[in-house]
């Protein structure tokens, strides 16, 4: 793909999630769920969140794609989660995944393990996040980290580079590395994008929204231009809200109604670069 | 009623909830806990959110309304949640309940169907949900629906009239049903309120916190004229703030303090019709 | 310690906090876990909310102090927030208890009672929280109180200061008393801090906030001057919100990024009288 394909087919995937009002239900975090159903809908999404297994199997049924963050790990979604991402799998319907809290106990790093065998269309994680990912899946060799602090990385995007491209190969999907630059890559391409605001690192919850909006994406696109999608409305989004915002709160509001107001041109416009791989 | 017996209603419970700080709990979703809280405070009531058996027995004890919304299961609301409806039932607590959710699991579909023993003072839903829990109770015989798509309605308010009026008849209570315009009957009245705003649909919550807050006006009128006020103040405040705001975000910060800041000769005055039956 | 040492103990600790970013998980409730994590990442610290005894361990072992609010309880919390409590202690960690709820049903009571025996650094809460909880623990003689009436205080400040005396003096940390003028005291120090606004009782999650705030400046200075920082951070901001706060909505905005601007000289220039015992 040149870059004005993928600029063309990231226009097009911000209009036809508006258009088309996909269906993407979550199991997610209880911190951040309400900002990730907000900015679900913001892109055009119709957002609901669920824990157990009767509602997983009728949302999975119905569904135009699905997201599942275990950032709050509860007894129930030990086993929601896992039949969540099984049924999704054999369904053939488009799901992400964010590792957040990777490394936080054993029973998230039980589901975290059952997920490799159904393999998630985006994952989406900040560099310690994919990198931990990486390692427990046992998909590549030489990336090492001390793994996330709580929910943050300690390692850069860039170090987190051969494990992204290492999950995307192995998933044959998208794999999404948030930071001050963002990295997308489907195992064959590596696209840079750039944008987004220093606010993000003090507002919960931006990571997990974005993959939230990585849902959305993969409704109506396939999952690298879903998760490129997403990260450009993100920087876009970001970048502009920035301008107008005295602190993380303010820039919360601006960039949610930034979001709201960017349509598949401005998106697009958003910059990134295409690296060889 | 007149028209203007029911104005005068309307403005009395808005100042009254306001004067009285009633206290009441509610069992509702992880996603929008907080803006339901929020809400309810603007209003004047006080709010506290309960999962357990314990807790829900020391509320209803110490209420003055109970708010019931299963917008997340989780296993330990299937108790507590049928609990709390034969509790406030016996001890005639008025309660709202909000059906959100429906038809999204069989835990759910089986509180919803034990809490037609416990008549709810008001029931607050989208068209499709109004016409699920209808059928559901086996309460009106010619109303049809696909159901809701996740917790979005596929049908308009006026094709839940009759599920409605129905659903009023059965219970002695009032019924609310959101949407571009809403109606509210007690099955003698039908009221169709009007103003609101289309972020609504853009911002998740509303329809909850809708719900919390028919629960304030609960605890100091009667079912009907408490679902009303809980309409007209939303409507009133969801109108200025549209003018007011660039997104749902902005809009969202609008409208609560608009809310804040509405007396009883403000909410009164927002539209409303009162149709014949 | 005199006026002067304190200022300028709690200026570092402000500072330290934005420059050391320390973690500290919580376990809180779904109500406001989203405000408690802003509040803590505004003022420098890394937040992770946690409900599994898994997890539980995995953070009382990686963190810099912990924050514990039981203000909606759950199953997995009867046995992680009691874990937690005895890791912590054993460990010698600064943890927080915030003992919102304390009233509402036996598995909350029982998890508070078990707290005794694992002395928190800083206790935070309103005047009938830390009555009822100086009760529960019988290390007051003197206070009575009808009890909070759901999370709310029915008990003035002043009312519970011996109450707040007595626990300091039994865990030999701080408590720390929200109201109109605050209350922190160390046992042997009792001071009354001014400022914040009349917007905080209309908001939810200001008082679970302000416990997770004390739990990032437990994290870097001792208990005493970490409780007064995060009251007079709280009181800056809210002061400075509510002259540009049209409601308590607005305000909430305002103040998170008041809290965000605010450096060490600002807070410790906060209004605040040391009162002899």
């Amino acid at each position: 793909m040149t870059k004005e394909e993928i600029k063309s087919k990231v226009a097009a995937a911000v209009e036809k999630a508006r258009a088309d009002n996909p269906l993407v239900p979550s199991i997610t975090n209880t911190v951040t769920a309400n900002f990730v159903a907000n900015a679900q809908l913001t892109v055009g999404g119709s957002a609901v969140m669920v824990y157990m297994l009767d509602e997983v199997k009728s949302m999975v049924d119905s569904c135009d794609a699905f997201y599942i963050n275990l950032g709050t790990m509860l007894p129930v979604l030990e086993e929601a989660s896992t039949a969540a991402a099984k049924l999704l799998c054999a369904k053939g319907k488009p799901w992400v995944l964010d590792p957040v809290g990777i490394g936080m106990g054993e029973s998230r790093s039980k589901c975290l393990k059952e997920f490799k065998a159904c393999k998630p269309s985006i994952i989406r994680g900040n560099a310690s996040e994919i990198i931990g990912l990486a390692n427990l899946w046992g998909v590549s060799s030489d990336s090492s980290s001390a793994g996330p602090r709580g929910v943050d990385s300690v390692d850069t995007v860039d170090s987190a580079r051969k494990a992204a491209i290492d999950l995307a190969v192995f998933t044959g999907g998208a794999v999404s590395v948030s930071g001050d630059v963002d990295l997308v890559t489907d195992g064959k391409h590596v696209v840079l994008a750039y944008g987004g605001s220093k606010h993000m690192g003090k507002l919960s919850g931006t990571g997990c929204s974005l993959g939230g909006v990585c849902g959305v994406y993969a409704a109506v696109a396939d999952p690298f231009i879903a998760a490129l999608s997403a990260s450009m409305i993100y920087n876009l989004a970001g970048s502009v809200a920035e301008k107008l915002a005295k602190g993380p709160a303010n820039f919360q509001m601006e960039f949610m109604d930034n979001m709201y107001m960017a349509n598949g041109n401005m998106v697009s416009s958003s910059r990134f670069e295409v690296k060889e791989l």
